[in-house]
């Protein structure tokens, strides 16, 4: 089994960057975390966009479907802003099939010294080797489908529509 | 679905204590990491044992089975050091059927910089709850039965036999 | 000895805030410092202003001057952010005669996994207890004087002139 | 001005060894925190020693007394076990004069994700650069003379006598 990882973005990867008082997205912080959980399935992480979820054009998820499309692997995992992430989660379910995705991201930075960007990515990683085709969003310890779920924003959490 | 974690020790839930300068098992660290994750799966945390694996007798495994068996629960996460967590599981396998059980734990305490504490706990918080009943260890990203594997010391790492 | 800590906010007690997508001025995050040092020596803390330094009026200077000259203490540590802690340096070495200020703050907040807030946080500390008194900045490891420092944006670090 | 570093070993540098369930002495860690501190005064470092303080035997004292006799430097910051870093400070006070010797170290591992190690050496980096020749425990943000003060052991810190 192997595990293709896409990374677009989102809070998962923002640090902070002091030249322009800014939180910026930065390089994908997955590939440091599996190192760190010393994982032995074959994964490949590819950096395909750099950008906070709201700012994700049409464009930018054609080349997301795109690129789970043409890469010939079974099995996505793809970290993304959670602002949008059931949008491409509906995208992806809408124009891939057979093929197992599971978006993923965090309400913290992965940099931080609290994040849940660590537990969601084990959560996410199991997601993808056990679950059937179709599209899904795994966050705050549960599997949600696209159309039946809506993030809180208050509570900053995904909850069951 | 509810979540019953059983906590039994191990590297996980060691800390450094500065009076006997030396590393010791502390409180369950899960707690923590689930409230961090902010996960909003219904679950219960019960401290078993705090004891280094190596030092589980045949009673202590015979606590694990005990609380496993009379928790009116279906899905069991259990926390427990790395050197005996196979044996454990082979005993809940045997003694146990019609319940779903997944043992994990990490190679680097949860209080430490970097740790695999926190994806290992995501990573089996998700297969508790697509996993069919069953004893399983969750460790290295991957889903191990107990008659399959073994940990490489060496590597520190658990691998297919 | 007693120690008197002023907080003004800046870098140092910036935090992610997933509602706004953006980093944000938090609570002042040197008394969780000071309590993991296990420090000894008296201190005492007031939360004066929660901003970006670049932000601060001159209103805000004088809020500093006064909180300095009506506290009857000796010595002041004052946390600010980098962006103009030159400036402020230099009002109250100014403004103020007879008493310790020793300006510190950090490039990367203090919730971050990986920040100079400790060790800044260290230093002034000692640095309040041991100097004559005056206004001064302490970062990346030096004491400077206000008239003879600048902070070079571009390698994120102050230097002398 | 230059800072020569020593570091002998002690709880700062311990890290958790999967292999043999325990916690060792590893490499210094003063490296990697005056990275991240950005630190722009001129120092070397010098592994001399890797010991639990109670292991230090008189050789590896004079060990230490040699190394900081025959660098020709004048301060010197020293990371030591606390359980003897008193005793060894005595030893340093006895045996050379004209130089500055500061000592520090942590009560809990530089790699845990709350450390009095990045405090500590802040704090010593500060005091080794204002003190008068002479050798100093730096712990708990205070300066101690080796013969006034002592370590608390149940309160897990340093105290004057």
């Amino acid at each position: 089994m192997k595990i293709q990882i896409l990374t677009t973005g989102g809070t998962i990867d923002k640090f902070y960057f002091d030249r322009k008082d800014t939180f910026q997205v930065g390089e994908p912080q997955i590939g440091q975390l599996l190192r760190e959980a010393n994982v032995t399935v074959e994964y490949e992480i590819r950096a395909l966009l750099h950008k906070d979820s709201l700012e994700l054009t049409d464009e930018d998820r054609e080349l997301i479907v795109a690129a789970v499309r043409d890469t010939p692997c079974e099995r996505f995992l793809i970290t993304h802003g959670t602002d949008t992430m059931l949008q491409t989660a509906a995208t992806l379910q809408q124009r891939i099939s057979g093929k197992v995705m599971v978006l993923t991201g965090a309400m913290q930075p992965a940099i931080s010294r609290t994040s849940d960007a660590f537990f969601n990515i084990g959560f996410a990683f199991c997601a993808v080797q056990q679950l059937p085709p179709g599209a899904y969003v795994a966050m705050n310890g549960r599997i949600f489908t696209p159309g039946a779920a809506r993030k809180n924003v208050e509570m900053g959490r995904f909850e069951p529509t």
